[in-house]
């Protein structure tokens, strides 16, 4: 039995992409388009059954002190609580949450963490009245907990949690201790309930979803949280009509899959704002069908051009740049009527949005937040994840470097520089 | 024929009404409980058919100066132009933006000026191309234009007409000049294309829909304005769903047509907050459940009481005072995960709302303003005279108070002072 791989860039940029081949034994790489597949044996996610029920030293990447380069060193990782889950990660990504969480110096920043939190990974082993994975079960770890047993998870219209709210904690969900400690027995703090960057991690089942083990999992890891958002935003949260005319403020990532679940649900024409004109190309990978260049607007508003062109403005405007003061201009570009303003941006603690009262109550306009863009992650992403398989919703485009974990912190780099979509680190090496 | 009118307070309060016997000739007056019914002639509504193309003198009472009573005296209506109606306004209730544009300075203050929106009537004549309705029809006006023709008014997702957008404005909507004259000569201004408070006045198509001849006006002017904006935002801009929790900011007219329509929708909590406590014994009436004293909560804001009493926050609150203060303060009330605040209140023009950025992001919330509840006037009022009709929108106990043409000013003192809930004048005398 073999498992197919696509892998991004192998051939276009060879030198970001470390030999697949080297990694997994492939046996055969198939070229197909521009895209490469690697098949390799089943029989590499095998799993030491000497670890189970006992701490594993591993490699993780430690951010030791705010703003510096994480330090890959040996850790322990205790076995799995109750309820709890031991994972070997294979591909972690990286997200900007982890960059702002690495330079944070106050809480909810702490010191020393594992931070990481877009990742697939397998089962190692299971803690007591775990019933829902079994080890060596390919799994995906979430940030938003989902128990499925609370009135929040029991509603189709919730995705907070009410028995585990989200939080940025630096522990573990159900009794607040951490799980790892390094080699000198101090404790390492967890980050968003899954601490990726490691080679093992600890994570609550409630944490935790089962996912097909021929989905390649440097791909699955994205739905762990930014391209589920994206997506998820424009699927779940707007609920984006076919037809419909959608403006992106910021094309990053989470823009950019708002791009692609905007195009999902049918919208016909989706309009990408951002300083940097660059973006535009970028962004016609993924739908986007105008482009306004925010710092060229002849003195006119963003928001006035976006009625402009529109003839009244876009039916759905998603910030996802995370200023607060963009939010005024994206309300002010929803079409009166039936307009909704969707924030997915994290602005700095203690921003507060403004809009004008007459216009709140006069022009027919919604405003609504969205967190993991509104997606339940047990039951909204095996629809993502199957939507990938069938070749509809489009992974492979938003990974645009593939690196080892010993280039870690080049991630960082690439990703805080405006380089990378999205970097995927495979662990094995 | 007879028609028959339920009438508030006859008995209870008999100095506050005029003697309907008079007004119109009634043969018979039969007591119901605490209501009285008036049965009297059809041809009450005779209509004089020399009128038809000429102009009208007529009584109206008009705003001359800010923050002064108005005066009663005669004034010309000229006849319809094409798309436009004539009609003998039959009663009038008076809402809060009449006062506030009584009283207001600067434009969109003018004087002089008709006041009054809220109102029923009889055709007596139409312009050119008028065929919805017909001389003699009994009519309700509305302030919000329904053109039945562009984007808008074909979705149903909108009540912003685009072809004749809402505005406070001095004159009709097509071509911005007036229907009435005083004795000098001299143009006097209308008001949000209705000004009810004369005996005759001229509406365009876009602001009439006729009504069942059946309907008592006293009752159907309520929807007008005020009722219909408070049912109207439970019922189409919420969609209060069955067994949920309500919270209502301001137990005004406005603020009690809301739990009027949250009971209709099956609400089965419904926490009023207000500054008087005496609002908790009138909201009774109207199916409010909970009442929070807004000045006496211990130290505590409001929205940690409601989340207190409903575990969680209510998973609707309506801002009905017009204070950008309290949208914040209803926001936090507001059940994480799926609570939705909706903003019925004007506010000064230029107040402006602040919202935590973070909460907007993280809780799942959503915000919307609901100007006239959401609804389309000439699909969704129709509905609720016939829920009247069928004895569930309870319209009787809104009406506090009938009185007399000549006694308008009597009705903003009351409305003004807060003693009554609704006042309906009746133009006849």
């Amino acid at each position: 039995m073999f498992r197919v791989f696509a892998v991004s860039n192998f051939v276009t940029e060879p030198a970001r992409y470390p030999s697949t081949a080297s990694f997994y034994t492939a046996i055969r790489i198939v070229r197909r388009d521009s895209v490469c597949f690697c098949i390799f044996p089943m029989e590499e996610y095998k799993l030491d059954p000497a670890t189970e029920g006992r701490p594993i030293t591993c490699k993780a990447a430690v951010a030791r002190k705010p703003g510096e380069p994480l330090v890959i060193e040996d850790i322990v990782v205790a076995p799995p609580k109750p309820h709890e889950v031991r994972v070997r990660i294979i591909c972690t990504s990286l997200c900007h949450s982890d960059i702002t969480f690495r330079n944070m110096q106050d809480p909810p920043g702490y010191f020393p963490r594992i931070l990481g939190h877009e990742a697939a990974g397998v089962v190692e082993s299971v803690g007591k009245d775990v019933t829902e994975v079994t080890k060596g079960d390919m799994v995906i770890p979430f940030f938003l907990p989902d128990c499925g047993q609370c009135n929040d998870c029991k509603s189709s219209k919730s995705n907070r949690c009410t028995n585990f709210p989200f939080k940025v904690s630096p522990s573990m969900p159900r009794d607040g201790t951490t799980r790892f400690i390094d080699q000198n027995g101090e404790i390492i703090h967890h980050f968003m309930f899954i601490s990726s960057f490691s080679e093992y991690t600890v994570v609550d089942i409630v944490n935790v979803i089962k996912m097909d083990s021929e989905i390649p999992p440097n791909r699955a890891c994205l739905l762990s949280c930014g391209v589920s958002t994206g997506v998820g935003a424009a699927w779940r949260t707007a609920d984006v009509e076919p037809g419909s005319t959608v403006a992106i403020f910021g094309l990053g990532s989470v823009g950019l899959a708002v791009a692609e679940g905007a195009r999902l649900c049918g919208a016909t024409r989706i309009i990408g704002v951002d300083v940097k004109p660059e973006k535009f190309e970028i962004g016609k990978k993924f739908g986007v069908t105008d482009f306004v260049h925010a710092g060229e607007c002849e003195k006119k508003p963003v928001s006035q051009v976006i009625i402009d062109i529109t003839g009244g403005g876009a039916d759905y405007c998603f910030e996802c740049v995370g200023r607060a003061s963009l939010v005024h201009e994206a309300y002010a570009s929803c079409r009166k009527g039936w307009g909704k303003t969707i924030v997915l941006g994290v602005d700095k603690p203690g921003a507060r949005l403004s809009l004008s009262s007459y216009e709140v109550l006069h022009d027919g306009k919604s405003l609504m937040g969205s967190l993991f863009g509104g997606l339940k992650p047990k039951s909204h992403v095996p629809i993502l994840l199957k939507r990938y398989m069938d070749k509809e919703l489009q992974l492979d485009k938003f990974v645009t470097h593939e690196l080892k974990f010993k280039d870690i912190n080049k991630a960082f780099d690439l990703l805080s520089t405006g380089q990378c979509l999205r970097c995927v680190i495979w662990m094995d090496k």
